[in-house]
């Protein structure tokens, strides 16, 4: 593998995309979850950070559900991944405390490869929810 | 984790820069294992795909070792990962056989992560050998 989201990122912008192309109505998670094949659990702790981070909204009551909380065109796909993902770490010799690498006093691998994260990030935060609809 | 080289990428990576720290002489594999702290037989399935890649040659006999067959100026970076790496999907819905999500006829997460992903690799197609050491 070279470039992998978690399951979470994954789900999350999936989620999103879901309740982009349902805009027009307030959506349950049961539906989202049947709908895209998630498990309710974890739909639930992707919808909590979704709402947590103001993209997601939620609304109580009988006809209740979730919906997203701004047009689509404001939600930043870089912001999505950055925010959802819990470790940018590329390289194993990145992990911290891992430092038995000789070459680490002077290794310029790890900025070559943080420069092309940059380069990757760019692309998405060039890139809303709207573009994915 | 978002990006995340495999260990044999990672391992080939710095198999590289300790021979091109070491472009003088030949290296054995035992030495780059100990200096490296990578285990002799994982590295020395790194050397064989370096070797069929024709970025380092073996030297037989007894001053045999290992190093590198062209000036680090002509090893680029983005080449070395692409073909040590060998499964570049990015999100699980990418895996292939896993057709069970109803946003697959028409996802553009697809095409704008891949556009993300080529960001990434134009980064380290830019870098050489030679900028690491």
């Amino acid at each position: 593998m070279l470039m992998r989201l978690t399951r979470f990122t994954d789900n999350a912008l999936r989620c999103l995309m879901y309740l982009g192309r349902n805009a027009d109505r307030v959506v349950t998670v049961g539906e989202v979850s049947r709908r895209m094949a998630m498990s309710e659990d974890h739909l639930l702790k992707v919808v909590r950070r979704l709402v947590e981070l103001g993209y997601v909204r939620t609304l109580r009551g009988r006809r209740g559900g979730v919906r997203l909380s701004k047009p689509a065109s404001e939600i930043v796909i870089g912001d999505v991944v950055r925010n959802t993902e819990d470790n940018l770490a590329i390289v194993p010799c990145f992990a911290p405390g891992d430092h038995t690498c000789p070459l680490a006093p002077d290794c310029r691998l790890a900025n070559v490869l943080e420069s092309a994260l940059g380069a990757f990030f760019a692309a998405l935060q060039a890139r809303t929810l709207a573009d994915l609809l």
